[in-house]
Order: C-alpha cells, then sequence, then structure tokens
C-alpha cells in the first residue's frame, strides 16, 4: 500500500506507508492494552477509571517503559519499543526510523486530537442544561467560586511567589478551575448521594464549571497562541468566546429541530450518528477558525443536541466512538508527561516539586472553599459541597494535553500540573466518604440501598 | 495547539498543527456530506447505498469539485477547495499550503487505511463460517467457479487481447473475483427471496467468495510490493494467506473463549469492543508482518469471534465506528478516482473505455456462468444464482483502492475497474427481479409479505 506520501522536500528512498500503518496499528494495541489494564486496575481499587488510564499511560511512555514515545519529548525514534519492531518484523531500515516515527507520531497526535474533540463532544451531550437552570441560583454561585479562587490564587501564586511568567503562570492557574463532572458523579451515585440536595448543587456547579473551563481554556490558550497578555485582547476573546456559545445555543433549538428531522428521514444507516458528526466536526472547525479552541465546539455541539429519542440515541451510539478514540488522548498525556522531572532525588527538581505541591493545595483549598458559596440552605453539608467539587479528573487533563502541546508548559510544569490532577482525582472518593460520615462498611450498605433503588 | 510535527527535513516558519487539524475536520464534513447525500439519493432508487456514496465521492474529488484532493492524482494543494478555505479563514498562508495539504492528505488516507480495516472486520463478524458449512457443497463450487472463472478470463484477456503487463493483469483481474455480500443479501431480502434455497446459495456462495478474494488480494498485493511473478513466491504467498487464515481459525475456538471471558470480567467502559480493537489491530498488523494485507488480519479477526452474547453486543458497537470510518474509505476511493480519462470524446481514452467494457462483459458473464455449478438440485433457478453473484460492491472498491495506491493500476485501468463496481452494483437489482420472475407491481406485495413474516 502506497497511501501515504513522504515528507514534501526530501524525496524519500522507500515507500513508508506499510511501517506508518503498521506503527500507527502497533500504537493503538498499545494503547488501548494500557488503557484497559490501568482503568481495570484503579476500579477494583475503588478509584475512578481515569485515574488509571492515565497512570498506564505515564508508564507505557517517555516516564518508564517508552513503548510510547513522542518527538515532542525529544526522542528520535532509536529509543522507541515501536520502532524497533517495525526494523525487526518489517525490515524498516534504520535510516528511515526517525521519519516513519515523527509520520507515525504526527498520527497518533491527530487521532487524540479528534478523541479529545469526541470527549467534550459526549460531555456536552451528557451536560442538561435545563437540569442547570432548575438547581438555580447556588449552583452558579458554587461554581462561580470555584473557578475564580483556585484560578486567582494559583495564577498569582506562581507569579509572585514562583517568578513564573504571565502566561505559562495564567495556563496553570486554568487548570485549577476545572471539575470532573463524569467522576464526581460517579462517586455521589456509588455513595447514594446523587439526589440529595447537596448532590444535586455539586452537580449543577460541576456542569457550570466545564461551560467557564472550556471558555477559560479557550481563552487561555489563545493567549498562548500569540504570547502576549495584552487586555484589549482578553476582552475581545471573553466576548467572542460568550457570543460563540451563547449564539450557538440561541440557535439551538432551531438546529436541534433540524437534526431530529434529518436524523428521522435518513433511510441508511448511520442516519442517527452521521449528521451529529457533520455538526461536531464543523462546529470544532468553527471554533478554531475563531482562533478559540475545536473542543469549544465540539462542546457546544452536544450542548446543543437537546432532549429528544435521537439525542437517547445518539449518546447511546457515541460510546463506542469514544472507547476507540479518548483513551488515545488519556493514555498520550500520561506517555507524555516526563514524570522524571519531578524525581525528588535530583535537587535541581525540587522548585518543581514545590509547585507542585503549591498547585495541590490551591486545587484543594480552592474548592473546598466554594461550600461557603451554597447560600440561603439551612442545615446543608458545606464540606461535602466543596470536597465534592475537587477532582479534576478527563477535563483537567484536558487543560495538560493543549498546555503541553501548544509549548507554553514548561516539562516539570505540565508534570505538576498532572500530578496535580492525579492527586485531587485519587483523593475525592475517601474525602467524600468522610464529609457525608459515611464509614466503609456503612458505605456497602448504602450502596446496595442504592442498587435496589434503581433496580 | 502544537501537537503535529513537521516534516523531518525542513524547518517550518509557522506551526502547521492547527492548519493540519482544521484541514482534516473539514475534509470529514466534506466526507459525511457527500456520503449521506450520495447513499440517500441511492437508496431511493431502489439501488445499494454504496454505490451512492462512491459515486459522491467521485462528485468531491479530482474529477468535479475538487473538494476532495490528494498528492497523488497530481495535485500539490493549490486547486484545493480546503486549502482555500484554510488560507480564506485561518490565514494560512500561500507558502505552506502545499505541506500542509501533503499532511492532511496523509492523516485522511490514513484513515480511510482504518476505515477499510473495520470494513473487513465487520464483514467478518456478519460472516457465520456454520452457516456456510450448512449451506455445503454446492455453495462452495458456485464460489470456485465464481472467483476463478473471472480472474482466468480476465487476465488472460488483458495480457493477450490488450497486451498488458503481467502484474497490472493479475490485480485487474483479481479485482472482478469480489462479490458484495452486503448488497446481494440486502437485495434478496428486499425480494423476499433470503430463504429460498437459491438464496441460500448465492449467500453461502457469497462468504466463501468473500475468503477467497481476501486470499487472491493479500497475495496479488504482495505480488505488486516485489513487482515480479515468480512461481515459487506464488506457491510461498498462497501457503502463507491460507496458514494464516486456517491457524487462525483453528486457535479461533480458544481466543474466542478468552474474548467472552474478558469481556465478562472487564469492568469499565468499553469492556465489549476495546478487547476487540485490540484484537482486530493486533491481527491487522500480524497481516501486514508477514508481507500479506491488513485487511486479511481483521477480517480473520471478525471471522474467529464466534456466535456468543458477547459477539452480537460487539456487533452492535462496531456500527457506529464503521459509521465514522467507513465513508471515509468509500468517499476517498471516488474521489481518487479521475474519471476524466475515460471520456470518450479524448481519443486516446478510447483503449481504456474498451478495456471498461471488456471488463464489464467478463464481470458479469463470469458470475452468471456460475449457476451452471450449482448441481443436483433439479429445478433449481441457475439463471437467478448466477445473476445474484454479480455486484461487487464494497469488496471490489477495496481491490481498487488497494490497487491505486500500490501504484500497480495505472490511473485509466483503475477507473476502468470503478466503472465495473459501479455498473455490476448497478445492474444487479434489477436484473435479479428477472431472473426471479418479479414484476415491479409483484415485487412490493412480495414486500409486504416478507415484512409480514419477518415481524
Amino acid at each position: 500500500m502506497n497511501f501515504l506520501i513522504a515528507s514534501v522536500s526530501s524525496e524519500p528512498s522507500i515507500d513508508h506507508a506499510p511501517f506508518i500503518l503498521s506503527g500507527v496499528l502497533l500504537s493503538l494495541v498499545v494503547i488501548y492494552l494500557a488503557s484497559k489494564i490501568g482503568g481495570e486496575i484503579s476500579n477494583r481499587l475503588g478509584l475512578p477509571p481515569v485515574l488509571g488510564e492515565l497512570l498506564a499511560g505515564v508508564i507505557v511512555g517517555v516516564s518508564a517503559l517508552k513503548l510510547l514515545t513522542f518527538p515532542e519529548s525529544g526522542s528520535d525514534g532509536s529509543d522507541s519499543v515501536i520502532m524497533w519492531l517495525l526494523q525487526t518484523t518489517l525490515g524498516l531500515p534504520a535510516s528511515e526510523v526517525s521519519a516513519v516515527f515523527t509520520q507515525v507520531s504526527d498520527v497518533v497526535l491527530l487521532l487524540s486530537e479528534l478523541g479529545v474533540i469526541i470527549l467534550l463532544f459526549e460531555i456536552g451531550l451528557e451536560s442538561d442544561l435545563k437540569q442547570l437552570l432548575g438547581v438555580g441560583a447556588q449552583a452558579v454561585v458554587v461554581a462561580v467560586i470555584g473557578v475564580v479562587l483556585p484560578f486567582a490564587a494559583g495564577t498569582a501564586g506562581l507569579i509572585f511567589l514562583f517568578g513564573m511568567a504571565p502566561i505559562p503562570a495564567i495556563f496553570a492557574g486554568a487548570a485549577l478551575t476545572a471539575t470532573s463532572i463524569g467522576i464526581t458523579s460517579r462517586v455521589l451515585s456509588e455513595l447514594g448521594k446523587l439526589t440529595s440536595k447537596e448532590g444535586q448543587i455539586i452537580l449543577g456547579a460541576a456542569v457550570t464549571d466545564d461551560v467557564l473551563g472550556i471558555i477559560v481554556l479557550a481563552i487561555v490558550a489563545s493567549l498562548a497562541k500569540t504570547g502576549t497578555v495584552d487586555l484589549g485582547n482578553v476582552i475581545i476573546l471573553i466576548i467572542s468566546a460568550a457570543s460563540f456559545l451563547v449564539g450557538a445555543l440561541l440557535l439551538g433549538q432551531l438546529v436541534n429541530k433540524l437534526y431530529v428531522s434529518v436524523a428521522t428521514n435518513l433511510k441508511t444507516r448511520g442516519e442517527i450518528i452521521t449528521p451529529a458528526f457533520i455538526f461536531a466536526f464543523a462546529m470544532a472547525y468553527l471554533g478554531n477558525a475563531i482562533h478559540l479552541e475545536a473542543i469549544l465546539g465540539s462542546f457546544t455541539a452536544g450542548l446543543i443536541l437537546d432532549e429528544s429519542d435521537e439525542r437517547n440515541e445518539l449518546q447511546k451510539q457515541v460510546v463506542p466512538v469514544a472507547d476507540l478514540l479518548v483513551p488515545i488522548f488519556f493514555v498520550t498525556v500520561g506517555a507524555k508527561t516526563n514524570i522524571g522531572v519531578l524525581n525528588p532525588l535530583i535537587p535541581v527538581n525540587r522548585e518543581g516539586l514545590i509547585i507542585a505541591a503549591f498547585l495541590i493545595v490551591v486545587a484543594i483549598v480552592g474548592k473546598v472553599a466554594t461550600g461557603l458559596g451554597a447560600f440561603g440552605q439551612p442545615g446543608i453539608n458545606r464540606w461535602a459541597i466543596g470536597v465534592g467539587m475537587i477532582p479534576r479528573g478527563e477535563v483537567g487533563l484536558v487543560f495538560a494535553g493543549i498546555g503541553s502541546s501548544s509549548g507554553v508548559l514548561s516539562e516539570s510544569l505540565n508534570a505538576a500540573i498532572v500530578i496535580m490532577v492525579i492527586i485531587t482525582t485519587f483523593i475525592a472518593p475517601p474525602l467524600l466518604r468522610v464529609a457525608f460520615g459515611i464509614s466503609p462498611d456503612l458505605e456497602s450498605k448504602e450502596l446496595k440501598t442504592e442498587v435496589t433503588k434503581e433496580s
């Protein structure tokens, strides 16, 4: 097969195509094996699967096994196990390793970009705007505090305590704003607290956080592209991000009706999902075209497709597609993170470690404080609300992934953010148990009650 | 975003990554729009959707609109509508168009390779080996005649009548061997003849044809890579293809049990489909590694996953993934085909046209003759069996796609094969109605009976 054309400026002596296809296939096998093994171990330890997928990525990546490495971490492919396999089994000449390695990495990284686009599309589909408006003012106040406080404290701390440049400090601060709606809702449901007053406020705030977080990310990533923080520019970006979202939601009713009518009238296979792909990818392109982020577009596309029979079926059909693409994103984020730069035995690493510790403290304190914002509810468990907002999960990883690939974050700051995501995701489930006053024994009883309730 | 690394030997002045992502997103939007519009029109005309997807690909491709063009058809991106959009909306500098165009095309073509791997995995899943063994000897005889006759007549005709070199002649001959199980079974079911004796023989023969066709393709594509036809080589290839398939099927029982036990024991999302991806992609790599074809591996992987609750669920979950990737394959095959080379008004094109006519005649006569192989069944409708084997559909396109990308087929021979696939797929449904003696009026009545039967 001769599908792939070699790089423009060098005429290759041999055809790279079969090597690139095999390299991509092997990378996918490594990614899926890592994500499943990591996810399952994590799940059996009572932790969110995404944590295991990320850690498995760290293990197969540049930090340890080097099964999955990328040119941006300084590799030329000579240390890549997959390239060695291609040399051994397919006869890839040593002289071509570096070129094939770059081409395989390009494809894997683009697949991981499609993965994060689909991930945010799915999160958008799951976020119910109506439910959010129902929970009302408290959730919004909790969410806004949970975005502003960690962002301000994190950014200011990095600039004034650590003397960091504004752009990376703002990026790291922004990474502190996320709340993982997926992890939060799963832990709440396991504790039987999903329908409690606290649970509803946490969920509403987490959805609002997603919306605010995506806007913050779009703005920060755009700042990173220009490289300077100019107040006029920031205002233009906030306005364009907000108008993109608000405009899309205003047109949403119309688009949603159009989608339903197209989906019901199509008579060939893919009638539900193909129009949704067209919409999500076109919106992702639009997000890019207005100099924000592709994921802002796909997230909005998911939000717009409103409750309908078609939407419910769509949500089901998106799952296997997300299972194909999303692990590529999680595992590559882990694989690209060089945790060696935080090895405490090496003296130069100590500042990175102190920064990581600082980020973790701000991440926890900044979210726990949000419980104070739950006004007008006497007797409510404010501590539980705050703790429920702690896990950063997949949304925090989106920040880390985009930050590292835009070249804004130094290797150690990127590693510090990934560690922050890991720790906050790791401690939330046990802390939430404590906050709700649930002992492990009680919990298994509660769990049974919940299961009985649901069945 | 800075995911994509520029080509190895030239240091780019600007970051290509956002342009490449946007270019891929726009290409996908064009591909899905084309495949849906083409498929739906085709369906409403009573024709197989794949025909419309292919023709829509021809229309958006190099032959007409040039919305989707590729470097291998001689384009440098300057005539690409998508590159023009990137220049207009994202500010892609003219100097970078050619490099970005190549990188976008590389990714789209690799996605289309993943598409054909998933397509063959799905066909493998749908092919029931047990059912095939049940229909027995007649189906096998029909299938073998239907592979040998068109292959021999096509290859010999191209070499001796048209003086073609052996390798392209063999490749074109091999493209004549396919039978589209999908199209055949759909037309039979529409005519209410799926469960007739003729229908069962046609289906059994079509499944056998898939298996034989994949082996023939693997061998022919491998010959194309070495560029020479050496009898010893051919024998080695036949043995390795057959042992790959037989070995895999012998181990299949074991692998299938392993798959079911893994799928039932996994507790995190993707428990059914992720192990299947790992298996299919690893087998595709193996197919490549033993110098055959990746699709031989994924097809075998599909065949191996045997009847079980998990397999049935898997078949459902593969559908959206195939809807994501397979249209990329069909549309790009159409888009890369320059039907302008068969324009009869230009005198040099006439030989290509005569070759196309020759292929069409061999394709039809070679399959109709297979009906004679249905022995030992007095009163059976041999004419209907032969006609049922005519449509080449998606399997024929796999031959054309791999042939054109391996560089074996000249532009006009490639176009002739695509035209052959279009014509055979186009004429099968009406011819089958005639063969079964069904008038359009009767047909709609029969259809109702069938629908009632099924419900």
